[in-house]
């Protein structure tokens, strides 16, 4: 492993970590709020510790995929570390491992929650929460490559590492633009939906961490009720962003570049799509006699389908209390997730594809054994990598899942607890059910399982990958 | 499709089942019970419908890979809707719906049942039910492939369709000898269990039926209480006949040619025994606080556990009283499931280790990307087919999962209810929790539901790709 690289890198997440700070402390500074401290003792902190590593250039650039996935896991390991502190700091969340798990949370853009009352926490706090949505989303590395010009071909292991999909395409040549061009389709998204927000009478605090909270697909509310006190037109605009910020950005590409054709023709936008209609639909006919109009249940199971799976978590109404079906839909969309190249989680829509169709092509051949048959999606041939990766993906993700549910349980709080608790922060949603549901919250858990829970929400924004590499022996050994 | 031989081999499992439906009938005419009668009559009917279609050879006796599939799939369905017509015609399951479920579960050696009180059934009806674990846990096309001069080398489709793992071996070179060994390692393990039990006292009848459902690992009880009231030396031949009935029967060939060394190297069989070992020692000290002493922890964990990971089903408790954690592990081995080659159901420990060792190549390929990995388990390299067929295995498995929880979710019972219900009876174990503990039953729910997991048990024992096949076009194409 080339370490000196891994280590300038880490570097710099410190220092962007630092100059990200300065943002809350702005706001607790325009509100008067003492937890501007806290920023500033951190963000220095970050600094001083950042720059040196930064200044150090090490002689050897190149970077093998294995350094990629490494600096990506430790890039967020420190992110979320540091991000953490001020909250201790403050007061607002006294104990570290509480506090760290809140942080996982928002970079990971889970939106899972140890507070009890959010209504009380400081506007500088509040902002922090939803700022490390915003930056999670896009990702702390992809944000990196397209402010530094790196040198070398290498860093495009970094933003396979960081980037959600089975498969990273890279919208142009240079890495560096690739990252510019998703930040800045990220940003006028971002900005687009404040506009909106701000139309509809929405406070521009609200605004904010409404929509970092939207773009990142994180779901940390700023109400204790989430999403229930806004406007039907508030609700509406941030469902139908949701979904937008769940649909791979190569699309969002594709249509500057007035490729429109190519863009509709992907099949995991149309699948992704029919998804959220059949699940609105079902969940609109099995809630109808809780609300009072038709249009109102479709209201609501658009808002809940759209923010379940793109993995975002805000929710209009406690879907806690809705009939089993309904419950069992929005359960089953926290595992298939959003589409890949999005900010959402999950499994994701294109490796469901791929792994259907691979079932598809083994029923072929079991009846026709001769014949060959290869795995196509949107006119191309799935490289055999890919399948291979998605394979090991699903294993890796199930075992993983399992263990924390054993862990996890041993809380002994009720299965649908532990078992919505486990998938809701592994697919990076938010809230789960029973006591985990949109009105509960993740404090009674112990030290143990916040701690198993922000792995598992690491592994899951990442995608397991990078996570898991720090613990094979064959990491650490140098060439 | 060989239309032809389809038809003459459902001929031959209709008169095997006339000959089969004898046993009861011979019981239920020693114990003077009236419902000889509906033996005898399904008997006749199957006697009747069989044999013209025995007697018409088909002209071309080839079978393809997929004429294999369609054969198993078929005769299961037949073997089931006929077996479940004495129940109805006796009247003591009325409800055809609800018969064939508990007959499928019987032959699929689930094991789940929609009865309150097992103990008012005459006992030729018990003898049934027992005995369908029997022949479903070795399989009937294996048991007629057994007895039957099958010409051409096609018999192996067969086998392979409805014997359990991710691949078939031959014992010997000729199909019908490997059936016989297979039928007659069965039967000697069966008879020994039964003079076993006989020995600590049990009645024959009990004998025979506990025999039945431990060689099946089926499950179905003929007490209310499953396995509880009979004595600890009972309870732990059974355990242990349980454990010995989820292992791979090669082993048992092996061992029968001297072959020790070769048996004892099998990597599933020591990952099948540490599993077992690892979750009886954590439930044991998890409910260890519910018994007077230590060894009876342990009798009652080795016991579920055995009773779980082997798919069987009986209890000695209600362990739908033990804590979280306990039951978590128990609702995660009823995944894991037995050996390949047993007769258990589930995943199956081989489909696992096959899996995770794909997730170490993964790893490694990641670490050194131009290397040459190959998947090898005991020693001999895993072929590429069999690694995709595992994937593929595991998709549609999640799939039908998901799908069927959905449905069974409209009958609006509680999470877990409906969640263990699918998983109980997918991988054929037979109680699951809640609703449905070793002291519930599957009666509350609506035919909808039932059918869909009477599909499960099928679809589980027979390893999804027979019961997929039928909803596949190309199926039905004549060549």
């Amino acid at each position: 492993m080339n370490y000196a690289m891994v280590i300038h890198m880490l570097g710099w997440v410190s220092c962007f970590e630092a100059a990200f700070l300065l943002l809350p402390l702005l706001v607790s500074v325009i509100y008067g709020e003492s937890c501007a401290f806290a920023f500033l003792v951190v963000a220095a902190l970050c600094a001083l510790l950042g720059l040196p590593l930064v200044l150090k250039r090490p002689s050897k650039r190149t970077m093998a995929s294995k350094d990629g996935l490494v600096i990506v896991a430790f890039s967020w390991i420190l992110l979320s570390v540091f991000g953490a502190l001020p909250f201790v700091i403050s007061g607002e969340i006294p104990f570290f491992v509480d506090a760290l798990f809140e942080t996982v949370s928002g970079f990971t853009t889970t939106g899972a929650s140890i507070l009890a009352d959010v209504e009380s926490l400081s506007h500088g706090t509040l902002f922090w929460r939803s700022f490390t949505h915003w930056i999670g989303g896009m990702g702390i590395l992809v944000f990196i490559l397209a402010i530094l010009p790196m040198k070398g071909g290498s860093s495009v292991f970094l933003m396979k590492a960081e980037s959600p999909g089975p498969s990273v395409s890279k919208l142009v040549p240079r890495i560096r633009e690739t990252a510019f061009i998703l930040y800045a389709i990220y940003f006028a998204m971002t900005v687009v939906e404040c506009v909106l927000l701000l139309a509809g009478g929405m406070p521009l605090f609200d605004t904010l961490c409404t929509a970092f909270g939207t773009a990142g697909t994180g779901g940390f509310g700023i109400k204790a009720d989430s999403f229930g006190s806004y406007s039907p037109y508030l609700q509406g605009v941030v469902a139908v962003f949701m979904m937008l910020f769940g649909i791979n950005f190569n699309l969002y590409y594709l249509c500057l570049r007035k490729k429109f054709s190519q863009a509709v023709k992907s099949l995991e936008l149309w699948a992704y799509l029919l998804i959220i209609a059949a699940a609105t639909g079902a969940i609109a006919i099995n809630v109808f006699p809780m609300f009072d109009s038709a249009g109102q249940a479709l209201h609501h199971a658009f808002f809940q389908v759209s923010s379940i799976i793109t993995t975002t978590g805000f929710a209009t109404t406690d879907f806690n209390l809705w009939p089993a079906f309904s419950r069992t839909i929005l359960v089953t969309l926290m595992f298939v997730g959003a589409c890949a190249g999005s900010t959402g989680g999950g499994i994701k829509v294109s490796r469901i594809l791929i792994m259907l169709k691979e079932v598809r092509k083994e029923i072929r051949l079991a009846c026709h054994p001769r014949s060959v048959r290869k795995v196509k999606i949107d006119g191309r041939t799935v490289d055999h990598d890919v399948i291979r990766s998605v394979n090991a993906f699903l294993v890796v993700y199930l075992v993983l899942f399992a263990s924390s549910v054993l862990i996890v349980s041993l809380d002994e709080f009720d299965l649908v607890t532990t078992f919505t608790a486990v998938a809701t922060t592994l697919n990076n949603v938010g809230p789960g059910l029973e006591e985990v549901g949109p009105t509960g919250n993740f404090s009674a858990f112990s030290p143990v399982a916040k701690l198993v829970m922000s792995f598992d929400m690491l592994a899951g924004r990442l995608e397991l990958m990078p996570m898991l590499m720090l613990f094979v022996p064959a990491t650490w050994k140098r060439k």
